[in-house]
């Protein structure tokens, strides 16, 4: 299959299980969180179905674990996007949470869908094995909360009211928690759910969510509106520090795709069997949105 | 020991192990998620700790548990608080955390407190047993999540713009969700920690929220925004409907009275091993804040 055509049949699925597992609930908070879950690259739970096919994990077994990575993924967005924080209008082309429903419902659907994640990580119907399981829990909690995403999204923040602009290692260190983290822990979860060995697949981690976070900033800079479905140019227009304004976009670039190789590597212990992770590397630098 | 030395000395182990727990967490949003586990009654915390004991819990596995359900807590209180909520300036006498930071902070730290909770449970430090630690996540998510607290917190917003007033029914299904599942939560904790039989808990559990509740909405009514250490009256003259406003003071202490004894009367298969828990059965009721 190709990259694409194995990109589209997991976010077929991925959708799929996000719909069945959030049928139970009703109301505006419970229709929110189904509308924040919708769409998406579904690149975390790509992550996860890819890492954990390497290790012959059932594929069940895989997507409710994707899906808890990706519900994460969109509390991390609602609240990111809220007037107290980035204060962002539109998302994937529509319009945000808080903008759709209101600020309240905003926090609360990010809030449960924070909850939502770890219960299904937690369930006897993700893996026998409870101990698998509260693996699960406690890496992505490490890897979300607040030695994690949570303190990379305040670093973020601070850093838009510093005097001092951000050097290039204290931008690397903020994204690497703020975007890295949560793109790292879907590809331990593929080894935990496996029981195999996570290290090459975190060094591939590394790089992976370095190149992802350099493509962010080039697409902020040379993007389009519609196609990103969000605006762009914010950065640049308040003042931010970036990859692409630290380094200059050519620099940036190149160091993306030193980092697409470099991940790639990550992945010769494993073969032939690790070729669409590869191409993964590839897709998140050619990306347009 | 008594039952106020014996809350007092909970409260003192409590405050212990939040403050060894957080400690390895630095900046704004780590000292926010310290501020706001600081002081308060810890009567969750309490039930986790006095019900595992009926069970012969070791008490350092029933303090991160009720750490935890402090934590979510402590959570749930943050974010409740924010302007786009129920906006309070005030929480146990001191500035909410919005008020003493700023929003994005209190989202922020709110966050990372839910994390942390999830963290802490499923970890290998709280039980040896990991079959346990992933059955008190899951519970734990099952009743702060979309169909338990959230739920009851978007019903609560949603009644505060409705043209049509609560009935008693109704309130008490929304009460039963917002405050009744975060106390149910822990006297089930107790037992899964403790392999015992949880059925007479919950029962106990589901009287002492809806007294608990009672006795707040008559809080409200009665008490001193001193001794309460947030406003009071704000129900009232929000023409919000309670149980006080629907059935009046006196029939109001009369039920909450009667949900004590009910609560006491679950007790009963423990004997005398259960008296302090009876008697926080008694504590919700004649609490002044």
């Amino acid at each position: 299959m190709s990259f694409d055509a194995a990109l589209r049949a997991a976010q077929g699925e991925i959708q799929t299980t996000l719909t069945d597992l959030l049928a139970p609930f009703d109301g505006p908070v419970a229709d929110a969180m189904r509308y924040a879950t919708s769409g998406g690259k579904r690149l975390r739970g790509f992550l996860v179905l890819e890492t954990a096919a390497l290790f012959d994990v059932p594929r069940g077994q895989a997507l409710r674990v994707a899906a808890a990575i990706e519900a994460v993924h969109a509390y991390s967005l609602i609240h990111d996007d809220l007037p107290c924080m980035d204060d962002d209008d539109l998302r994937r082309g529509q319009p945000t949470v808080h903008r759709k429903w209101d600020d309240a419902t905003a926090v609360l659907a990010g809030d449960a869908l924070q909850t939502v994640a770890f219960e299904w990580l937690a369930s006897p119907l993700t893996h026998a094995d409870a101990a698998i399981r509260a693996d699960l829990v406690v890496t992505l909690a490490r890897d979300a909360g607040a030695a994690g995403m949570v303190r990379g999204q305040a670093l973020d923040i601070a850093a838009e009211t510093a005097t001092d602009p951000l050097t290039l290692e204290r931008i690397t260190e903020l994204q690497r928690l703020k975007t890295g983290r949560l793109l790292e822990w879907p590809c331990r979860a593929g080894a935990l759910l496996g029981i195999g060995d996570p290290t090459p697949l975190m060094l591939f981690a590394a790089d992976l969510g370095l190149a992802f976070q350099i493509a962010d900033d080039l697409l902020d800079v040379e993007g389009d509106a519609a196609t990103m479905g969000k605006a762009v140019g914010k950065d640049a227009s308040a003042g931010k520090a970036t990859f692409v304004s630290l380094m200059g976009a050519d620099a940036a670039r190149d160091r993306a795709l030193a980092l697409v190789k470099s991940a790639q590597d990550a992945l010769l212990p494993f073969g032939d069997r690790a070729a669409t992770l590869a191409a993964v590397a590839r897709y998140v630098v050619t990306r347009d949105r």
